[in-house]
C-alpha cells in the first residue's frame, strides 16, 4: 500500500510553518500508520533474536541490532554507553510435581523466579503449607512453617479495573515472599503466577532476598494459575502431601552490557535533552514482545518519524534503549550517574514499559502546575482515542533521572491483556497488534514534539 | 477464586435502597468480573456449536442451547419467535489461483462472498482487471471489463483511527461490485477482503445483486490481503495472466428460525420496554467468537447479573437473541413488526455487536435533548475506562425498532483488532481475553440499571 504514502508524501513534511500542532500530529500519526517501521523492528527482535535477559547472548545481539539499526536513521549520533550487569541463568528447564504418595505424583508447571538459588541437585522435596500473603507467617509462626514449602497462593484481585493495581496488591508475594519464609525455616517457596487468567503458563519475575546470607536462601519458583489452583484444592483433601521441584539456576559474576543511545541534536537549545526509551532487556521465558520490546521499537520510532518527516527539533531528541530494568536497573541508574556526572539538563522523558496495547493516555510524574500546563494538550489527543492525561509515575529506568526539574512521562496503554503475557513463555510477538502498536508509536512521537515546542 | 466472591456476596445485592448509582454500578462491575458467566457460555457456543449461518445446523443449535440457558435464570418468561431466513450455502470450499502461462499456476486464497451464485461447474478462468473502486467501472468502459473478471483492490485506510469508518470507506466493493460489474459485461468479481492486516485469510460478508435477474448474476469473491498484493503486483507484470475459481454455494428456499427472547417483567412500568441483545447467526468461515458471539453471552449477562444482584427492575428488562443480522436481517425486522403489531412500547434498546474488546464507551441514536441528560451518565464510567458517550449509530438489529421514542444505543469497544478477524476464518474464541469481554457486560449492565431508573 505504499502508492499511498507517496501520493501524499508533500503533505507529511512538517517544515511548513503554517502548519498547527493538529495538523503535524495528524501527520504524525498517518504516517505511523501507513509507513511504520516498529512492527517490523520487532518482528526482527521478537523472532530473530528472541529473549534478551540481562548477560545473555539475546542481550547481546540485540544491543547489536538496535545500535545498526539506529545508524541507519542517519541520527546526529548512536553510542554504546557502558553498564555492568548482573547475570543469573535459568539452567536447564525446572521440574515439578504434587506427591500425595509415594510414586503417586502430578507433573506441574513452574519456573524459578529471578535471582532465585537452585534448589539441591537431586530437588527439593517438602510439605506445602499455602498461605494468602506475607502477614500470614507471623501468624502460623516456625511451628508450622520451618522444614516445609511456603505456597503463597493470593490471586490478583481480578475486580480491579487498572490490572497493574492487581499486580501492585500481590506482588509482594514473588518479591519478597522468599526472604520473608526463610525466617520462619521454610526451605522453598512456590508463589502464584501474577496472572489474571487461568492458564498453564508460570510467570517469572525478580524475587529480592535482601540480606540475607548466600547460604541462607531458599530456592524460590512461580507456578502457573491453573496448578495453583489444582495444588490449593489438593492441600484442602491432603495436608500431607509433598511438593518436589528442581531447578538449576544460579548468579554469575556481573558482566559487560550497554544502554544504546541515538539522538538529533537541537537546533535552538541543543543543551536540553528530551529522552525518549523503554528496555532492551527482557526476561528469558518468552520473547519479551510486550515487555518490553514494543517500548523499544516505538522509542526508536519516535525519532525515525521525526527525521522522516524532516522535523528539526528545538531541543536534542534523544533515545535510550535501557539495559537491565528486569533484574537491577543498572541500565536507568547509569543513564542517570553519567548525566548527573556531565552536568546534562534534562528536560522531559518519556518511557513506554506497559505493553504495546491500545494506548489510552500518558501519566506524568511532575509538578501540579507543570502538569497543568501539560494537561491543556490531551485535547489534541482525543480524536486519536487517547484522553487519559492524569497524574502517575512514570517509567523505571526513567525514574532515577528525577531532581525535581526534569518531567518525567510514562505512555498508558489499555492493560487488561498485559498481565496475560507478562514474565511468561506467553510473551510472544504473535500476541502484537500492528495498529495498536503503530498508535503508541504515534501518540509518544506526538508528544515528543509538543514537549519540544514547549515553553516552560 | 470462588471464596472471593462468597465472603463479599452481601456487597453484590442491590436491595439496599441506601446504595447510589455509583455503588451499584461498581457492584455489577465486581459482579461480572469475578462471578461472570459471559465467557464459560461463549466457550461452549463458539467451542462446541461453532459457526452459525441462516438456516444451517449451527444456528438451529444456538437458538436451543440459548433459549436452555436462558430457562437457567429464572427469567419471568423465554419463548422463541419464528422468523424465516435465508438459506445460503457455501458447498465445498472454494478454490482459485493466478495463471500466467498454461500449467504455471500459484494458488490463492479466497472464499465466496455471501448470497454469491456459484461458478460454472468446472470454474471460471478469465483475464482480469483491476479498479480502486465501483467508480473507475464507467471510466474503463465495457471495451476493457467485457468478459474479464474485475479485481476491486481498494484497500481499508489504514490512517483512520476508527476502523469501522475505514470498512465504510471501502465495503462498497463488497456489497455492490458486483451488481455494478455485471453492468459492463464482467464474468466475475474478486474483492480485496476488508482486513486493515496484511494475511492469509479471505473475509466474507454479503453481496448484493439487487435487481439483477438470477440467470445474469456473477459470481463473487474475497481474496486474502497478501493475495490482493500478490495478483496486483503480477498484473504490474503481465497483465494478461488469467485468474481461475470455483466455488460451489447457492440459494436454497428460506427456512424456519427463530429470535430467542428472555424478559424479567417491570415492577412500576411492565409495559415499558427496554431491550438488550446482539445477534446470534454468524457468518460460516470461523466460529463467530467476535461476530457477534460477544454481543449474545454480554447480552444474556445483563439479565443474569442483574437477577443474581436481587434487583427488581422498574420496567420490563428483554434480552433478544437476534436471527439472520448478516444477510437479511430477518430477526431484527421481523422483532420490530411484531412489537408494532402488539403495540409495545419499548422504551430503550441496547445493542453490543462489535466484538468483544475494550468497552470504549456507547454511541446514542436519540434526540440531541434526550442524549444531553443521558450524556451525564458519562461520568459514571470513567473509572472504568469507558469516557465516550456520543450521538451515532445503535446496531443493524435494534435499528428497526426507530420510531422517534425509543431511545437506541450501541456498545462501542476498542476498534483496533476488530477487523482482523471479521467475517473469516480467524474470528474463534482463541481472540477473546476473557476480561475484555466481561468489562462490555458490565458496561451494558450498568446502563440498563441506569436507564431503568431514568425518568423521562
Amino acid at each position: 500500500m505504499k502508492y499511498v504514502f507517496f501520493l501524499l508524501y508533500g503533505a507529511f513534511t512538517l517544515q511548513l510553518t503554517s502548519q498547527t500542532d493538529t495538523e503535524v500530529i495528524r501527520n504524525i500519526y498517518s504516517y505511523s500508520l501507513s509507513n511504520g517501521q516498529s512492527y517490523q523492528w520487532l518482528d526482527h527482535l521478537s523472532n530473530q533474536i528472541g529473549s534478551r535477559l540481562s548477560g545473555s547472548l539475546g542481550a547481546e545481539r540485540a544491543v547489536a541490532y538496535t545500535k545498526e539499526e539506529l545508524q541507519k536513521l542517519g541520527l546526529d549520533k548512536v553510542w554504546l554507553q557502558p553498564v555492568m550487569v548482573p547475570k543469573w541463568v535459568r539452567g536447564n528447564p525446572e521440574f515439578a510435581y504434587i506427591e500425595t504418595a509415594p510414586g503417586e505424583t502430578l507433573s506441574v508447571n513452574i519456573c524459578a523466579l529471578g535471582g532465585s538459588v537452585s534448589t539441591p541437585l537431586q530437588g527439593l522435596k517438602a510439605q506445602v503449607v499455602e498461605v494468602q500473603g506475607l502477614d500470614e507467617l507471623e501468624l502460623l509462626g516456625r511451628e508450622n512453617i520451618a522444614g516445609k514449602i511456603v505456597f503463597f497462593n493470593r490471586p490478583m484481585d481480578e475486580t480491579l479495573i487498572h490490572t497493574f493495581r492487581a499486580y501492585g496488591g500481590c506482588v509482594d508475594q514473588r518479591g519478597s515472599g522468599a526472604k520473608e519464609a526463610i525466617k520462619y525455616g521454610a526451605v522453598g517457596v512456590v508463589v502464584r503466577s501474577m496472572n489474571l487468567r487461568l492458564d498453564d503458563f508460570p510467570h517469572t519475575g525478580s524475587t529480592n532476598y535482601g540480606d540475607t546470607p548466600v547460604n541462607k536462601r531458599i530456592p524460590a519458583a512461580a507456578i502457573s494459575t491453573n496448578h495453583a489452583e489444582l495444588l490449593s484444592s489438593m492441600l484442602k483433601m491432603d495436608k500431607n502431601l509433598k511438593f518436589y521441584f528442581k531447578q538449576n539456576c544460579r548468579q554469575l559474576p556481573d558482566v559487560q552490557s550497554y544502554n544504546v543511545i541515538g539522538e538529533i541534536k537541537g537546533t535552538e537549545f541543543p543543551n536540553e535533552i528530551i529522552v525518549v526509551g523503554g528496555h532492551l532487556d527482557s526476561w528469558d521465558l518468552g520473547d519479551g514482545s510486550h515487555d518490553d520490546g514494543a517500548g523499544i521499537v516505538q522509542s526508536m520510532e519516535v525519532l525515525r518519524i521525526l527525521k522522516d518527516l524532516n522535523y528539526s527539533p528545538k531541543r536534542t531528541i534523544r533515545v535510550v534503549l535501557f539495559a537491565n530494568e528486569e533484574n537491577g536497573l543498572r541500565g536507568g541508574t547509569k543513564y542517570a550517574e553519567e548525566a548527573k556526572l556531565n552536568k546534562e539538563k534534562h528536560f522531559f522523558a518519556l518511557e513506554s514499559d506497559a505493553g504495546g496495547f491500545t494506548p489510552r493516555g500518558f501519566s506524568f510524574d511532575t509538578s501540579e502546575k507543570e502538569f497543568k500546563t501539560i494537561k491543556k494538550f490531551e485535547n489534541l489527543f482525543i480524536k486519536y482515542g487517547m484522553d487519559n492525561f492524569f497524574i502517575g509515575g512514570s517509567g523505571a529506568d526513567i525514574g532515577p533521572l528525577k531532581n525535581g526539574e526534569v518531567i518525567l512521562a510514562g505512555l498508558r496503554p489499555d492493560t487488561q491483556r498485559y498481565f496475560d503475557y507478562h514474565h511468561a513463555a506467553s510473551d510472544t510477538f504473535d500476541k502484537i497488534n500492528k495498529r495498536e502498536l503503530e498508535l503508541g508509536a504515534a501518540a509518544m512521537t506526538a508528544l515528543v514534539y509538543l514537549l519540544d515546542n514547549y515553553k516552560l
